[in-house]
């Protein structure tokens, strides 16, 4: 029931993902009567048996903590209460980002060793790679063991979903120099410095878009922000084009030009090709997608999850923890 | 003698600026063997008694502070010094940012009032206006207060060099809800609610760009990766054009285009417009320019600089202070 454009968005999209791989067992959690509508409506076929009745629906704007104590019964608890009885193997949802957060934290539980959970931004490079920025916001006023401890989750996830070898790890700074930071950085730095990571050092701001590290560790306020304004790049970016179009015919030809151009040059800052950010960190897989999420968003934000459960990453991310802890 | 391309751009930006306005003074501060020697071979006339002589030079990659104690007759040094004796009204250098910071706030002294001095960056708004990001990286760490006197500072120059009558002040958080935030900006919200400032909340990263609030105060360290996080935005996407333009002939000429129709609609992102960052709250018109400041960048940034001094902001800014730090 999650997202802007639920249910319809999320069944297209459990489809879309079923058709792809059918060995993929979908469980729509949601209110059976609205699901149900939906489907008349859209005269789509789907087995009945494939939902799990949820009478509640946190909305977008539901205060998180307060809403999951609220709504037992919402879609995003009882989500995280299926994984917790190990009734489905993963979750995702593009609903309220915070519910999502709270509840798979406070029912899923941690995994051992870990002390804050984390949710990672994918963002493009201009060498057509990815960097992974943790934390994108899952908590702030973080201490030196919790971006160690992202920096370990980041490894084992590039490892595992991009092939990455020996991923790099930086520590997101205001300068390249150990000296360079605040006191967050210098302790981390020190952490990550005697660690077995593959640790590169500060990064800048400049670095992200660069691609000079493939995991860029930070404090959530710091990535939640860098987060935000990055998507609003692609909003500022069509406005300014659109107040040029306006400017006469020829200037509408180009610009048409220009969006078919940016389109395909800038595709790989499409938050539908990756789906939604997982939330590292919590016993269980959950992946948090946009509320504006659309049916191909949602499809890989699916395909994503089965992946994760596929490769073991939850017992992957467990034993890294332990290794890279005890290497400290 | 600072920048990637001094002296000559300097020169040739301070000379283009007092082409524009014949009333200006221009002191050229710096090695006046190496300044004669470039005017004769770019064939420059100039009057010699411009160059006030500064033997030494302060590198880009030199370590701020103990650039600023082991080379004392650097032009960086020499420009703080000649504030100080109020020989020159304004001082601008497209130097070691490092240098000039710490020059400028040891050496000319910090107005009285204000704790820390503060560098703004300028984002263009999708509304063809601009936001100023206070602290862009001055100083990391901040105290609420700080924050507080960067959104005192921040007002006034917005009235006075934009125009705006009752600029807005946002503080960069991670939602917008009083409740959403770190510490840091807990704190800070309730001194801004309580001022007489035009305080309108918290702000998130995207609404930078969209133009929510005129002035966004938040910690250097957020504020100096944001910055950098958006110059390195225009080097991506002239990148990701390159390599589409790199696909063929027809690919070729629609980069062109698109080329053009950025440079067009993207305008406001040129760093040259602006010429420089002031770093304000020191007692004294210091303005710190881009390593690769073109004379069209020094130029804009004298101009910056003379504005300032013919508002006679510093005098602006200390009565503010007082003002407002008893609205508190």
């Amino acid at each position: 029931m999650g997202g802007d454009y639920a249910p319809l968005n999320n069944i297209l999209g459990a489809l879309d993902a079923i058709k792809e791989d059918n060995s993929i067992d979908i469980t729509l959690i949601g209110n059976r009567e609205e699901i149900l509508k939906t489907l008349a409506k859209e005269k789509i076929e789907l087995d009945e048996n494939l939902i799990h009745h949820a009478s509640q629906t946190i909305e977008m704007d539901d205060s998180p903590v307060s809403a999951i104590k609220s709504k037992p019964d919402s879609s995003i608890v009882v989500g995280a209460k299926l994984i917790k009885e190990k009734k489905i193997d993963a979750f995702v949802s593009p609903g309220n980002t915070g519910a999502v957060m709270a509840a798979s934290t406070l029912i899923m539980g941690r995994i051992k060793g870990v002390s804050r959970p984390t949710i990672g931004a994918t963002f493009p490079t201009s060498e057509g790679k990815f960097c992974l920025v943790f934390d994108a916001g899952a908590s702030v006023d973080s201490k030196p063991q919790h971006l160690f401890e992202y920096a370990v989750l980041g490894t084992i996830f590039a490892k595992e979903i991009y092939g990455i070898k020996n991923p790099s790890v930086g520590l997101l700074s205001v300068g390249e120099e150990e000296t360079k930071g605040n006191e967050l950085v210098f302790s981390t730095y020190q952490l990550l410095k005697n660690s077995n990571l593959n640790f590169i050092g500060n990064v800048e701001g400049r670095d992200i878009l660069n691609g000079k590290a493939d995991i860029v560790v930070c404090d959530g306020f710091v990535g939640n922000i860098l987060l935000k304004f990055g998507e609003s790049v692609l909003t500022f970016l069509r406005t300014k084009i659109k107040d040029y179009a306006n400017e006469g015919l020829l200037n509408k030809i180009k610009a048409l030009v220009t969006k078919g151009v940016l389109k395909k040059s800038l595709a790989d800052m499409d938050y539908q090709k990756y789906g939604g950010v997982p939330l590292l960190g919590v016993n269980g897989i959950s992946i948090i997608g946009h509320g504006s999420s659309t049916p191909l968003a949602i499809k890989n934000m699916i395909l994503r999850a089965r992946e994760m459960h596929q490769k073991n990453l939850i017992q992957k991310f467990e034993e890294a923890i332990k290794e890279y802890g005890n290497s400290i």
